[in-house]
């Protein structure tokens, strides 16, 4: 395919992520107008399940995952043929979309890329929460094995399939140990964003590039030490998008993770550094859902001015170097190296 | 292996079901021990969701499923290695448990296997609903997720490998469609049994085994018509053993379906039957999650008398023939035909 030869030849970190962001909304919509033709023959429920997964996959989403992928598979081999790993990067797209399908459930939320979360949608749909919950769940349930689906269907030699899937099932793993984690009061917090956020996000889409690009198993692991602090990085980022971002941007509404009771490390660190009412306030607004808006507001300028943004910004700095210093790796092809850096940057100073 | 030579060997359905059973036992035992030990590193927690999931797996289960899975093989090729396959059920049991305690959360069922469910040992465990019912859906995440890391690690040629992958994937797809439609009041009760069961319980499984054991996409088709008449005649068997078998052997409260409204073909058959106060009774029972038992069981007697009772049993006949007849297939080992001539009589005429 001219494309895929055209994303081969890219070398500016920007020039691919224009080509995946084009790729991959193509790719999506390819699947979800079939399935949603296949499954419609079958019941027309079928369909709206398939239309609100199309819609929450296709209403935003920077297809970080599949741009990692195609920079895990170019650091093995700067010729790599990405046409698999883009391929691929479908699968990464859905696993996402069926984590936050589960995820915005099990947290309550009502926004999701600037639109109605799954079960909000189902909600309305069928009038019942507790139907709309259920579908929700099936809605996600159905993203995971339709990505299931596709990484079969990997126009790939079988024995990097083998490998791909291998590290498609570890991130699925981890994710979902990281969840379960997140979803607990006192569990480590950067291991939880580890398991949570750098084995899907980071550390699995470059091993699944890699894997289908030819690496070894020893190859793969060049990228662990890279991932983790990236990973976490990346997810501190959330946590101050989420806090002091740009609504517009996040698609969420601001400091939705505190009113739903999230004990982020920068409200832990807040917590840490204020005492008697300013402590009070933040503990007050923390898990409360029917909060006002002056109320959150005036918890997350606290939590500012406690210094405690400044020390997860430190936090992201420390990791972010971590991250660069471990890509200094003879394994590593300079091209893959050079994209990888860029992205590093895009992904732990990033806006939405 | 010395007992894959003996599976090898076996010809009687009832050998080869004791090899299943004990093999099946040995790899969940292995595999849940080492996620324990692993996880527990992690986080005690983590060390709590295995120990949930090995419980349910441990608890019960015919292996069905894998059983299939070595018939399957043996209907390709009478001399196919089962060691693969036999690597591949744990993957169908742990696709089984994932979709058991996704839809016992839906279906809000507090018994299964003869103990309690997913979202009730949970809901103990953390003494909250909320994050008990977070905690099954994240057990069932984690089981599947289980299951396609043990895919990826099947022993097998790779070119095996792809088709297996692309069986277990189509199972998946279906078995979410059929339990979205066993959700909705609407839906044709023979379709949502093709995907909600048939799919899952018999022509996947087949399909996996006989994958595995270098079939075709061709030779796969063989086992459709089959596949659909018996997973029907299966689930059929699973509903009137819910209204009228012995708890004990079902591992589920007689009656249980109804209590929750689930309008099975069976209730559905009363409703046409009866009139007057007869149907009412039927109808109030339906979904009375809070009824009596003395109420669910006289409107199981007004169900059996009726004559739907005997009306399911004619269709399951009727599925069964059907089931045999398109058995008759000159692609099929003589030795796989009669293993699943067996096997059908198991299936639909099965106590528990």
């Amino acid at each position: 395919m001219a494309n895929e030869a055209a994303v081969r030849a890219t070398t500016s970190l920007k020039d691919l992520q224009k080509r995946v962001l084009v790729d991959q909304e193509r790719r999506l919509r390819r699947l979800f107008a079939r399935e949603q033709k296949r499954t419609e023959k079958l019941d027309p429920e079928l369909g709206v399940m398939v239309s609100v997964l199309s819609d929450l996959s296709l209403r935003g989403g920077k297809r970080l995952r599949p741009l990692l992928a195609c920079i895990g598979a170019l650091c093995h081999d700067a010729k790599a043929d990405l046409g698999p790993v883009l391929a691929a990067g479908v699968s990464l797209e859905l696993l996402q979309t069926y984590l936050l399908v589960h995820d915005d459930w099990m947290d309550q939320d009502a926004t999701r890329r600037g639109g109605p979360t799954a079960h909000v949608l189902f909600e309305k749909h069928h009038k019942s929460a507790f139907l709309g919950e259920r579908a929700a769940i099936l809605t996600g349930d159905y993203a995971i094995a339709l990505a299931q689906a596709e990484l079969a269907a990997l126009p790939c030699p079988p024995r990097n399939l083998r490998a791909a899937l291998a590290a498609f099932a570890r991130m699925q793993v981890a994710a979902v140990e990281g969840q379960r984690l997140d979803l607990l009061a006192d569990s480590d917090p950067e291991l939880t964003y580890e398991l949570k956020t750098a084995s899907y996000t980071v550390l699995g889409p470059l091993e699944l590039g890699a894997a289908l690009a030819g690496a070894t198993p020893a190859q793969l692991k060049s990228f662990e030490g890279y991932a983790r602090s990236a990973g976490v990085a990346f997810q501190l980022r959330d946590d101050l998008l989420n806090a002091f971002g740009d609504p517009k941007a996040t698609g969420k509404p601001r400091g939705s993770d505190l009113r739903q009771g999230k004990k982020t490390p920068l409200v832990s660190e807040a917590l840490r550094r204020l005492k008697g009412r300013d402590q009070k306030k933040i503990r007050l607004a923390l898990g409360a859902q029917d909060a006002s808006r002056a109320q959150i507001d005036e918890a997350l300028t606290l939590i500012s001015e406690s210094g405690a943004r400044e020390a997860i910004e430190a936090r992201i700095d420390a990791l972010t170097r971590a991250a660069l210093k471990s890509l200094k790796r003879p394994l590593m092809k300079p091209l893959g190296r050079s994209l990888l850096e860029q992205a590093t940057h895009e992904l732990v100073e990033r806006k939405s």
